[in-house]
């Protein structure tokens, strides 16, 4: 089993634990996030499903993002990443979801956005916690390391969470 | 590049030569047909987004699949395939869409339904395609050729759209 496979099955195991069932909403990462986390056999258990919200229209229409919070901010701000998340949890009705947001690049990228800038947040159990970061190297590194940041952050989020 | 990314890039180049915005739903792939078409720099033009329905009341609540279909033919079947695309299309307003249900194993297996049975539906343009196939393996090789399928197919259905 690879790295990344042994992180999301400790996803996976934590949320078994907690008997707490995920929801995903993704902007940059297109999927990836949900690939990895079903990637574990038996996954169908703790994931509810996912939103893959590429375009703004989808954002708002699926996640009901504010649209006046997309104009004000921009998709790739922690407002918009805290919102996707509490969207996501909503929709799928979760006990915990986690949504990433950002500029895989190589194009997209301005002065105060770089390509590689990346939000994720994670909300459930009644906290929130939102975290940014500027990935280098190519648009697949940094989409990568987007995934890594959204199943590191679950973990975290669910490690506070008391086992019943 | 690799074979994977050449073929997600042809279909970005199809859809775009036919103004054609696309949406996907995932059952048993979970995100990673997402992954591959947004794999491409620029997807984000004809990527519309998609929604990973790996519970069944995802099914329903996101992409409208009708519960007493469900109950019936089972949520690995041609008309759930087919209702899944059709949903994926209304709910994002895209021109053409794909879907993807099956079971990738190792368990969940049944003697009607084996493990490595995958559908695969497209619509749009006012016509609609579903395939099923058996394929072998690993779970993460049913998942790999489940999502060359859907990109195979999403190919040859917009190759049939005359370029305007």
């Amino acid at each position: 089993m690879s790295a990344v496979d042994a992180l999301a099955a400790r996803v996976g195991r934590a949320l078994r634990a907690r008997a707490a069932r995920l929801a995903i909403a993704e902007s940059c990462t297109g999927g990836l996030v949900g690939t990895r986390v079903t990637g574990v056999p038996g996954s169908s258990r703790y994931l509810l499903g996912g939103v893959v919200a590429y375009h703004n229209t989808a954002k708002i229409a699926l996640l009901r993002v504010p649209r006046g919070m997309l104009r004000r901010f921009g998709a790739v701000s922690a407002p918009v990443a805290a919102a996707m998340a509490r969207g996501a949890r909503r929709v799928f009705k979760a006990e915990i979801a986690v949504a990433v947001t950002g500029v895989a690049g190589p194009g997209g990228g301005s002065a105060g956005k770089p390509v590689g800038l990346v939000y994720v947040a994670v909300c459930g159990f009644g906290r929130s916690r939102c975290r940014s970061a500027l990935f280098g190297g190519s648009r697949q590194r940094v989409r990568d390391q987007a995934a890594d940041l959204a199943l590191i952050m679950l973990l975290e989020h669910l490690e506070e969470v008391e086992i019943p």
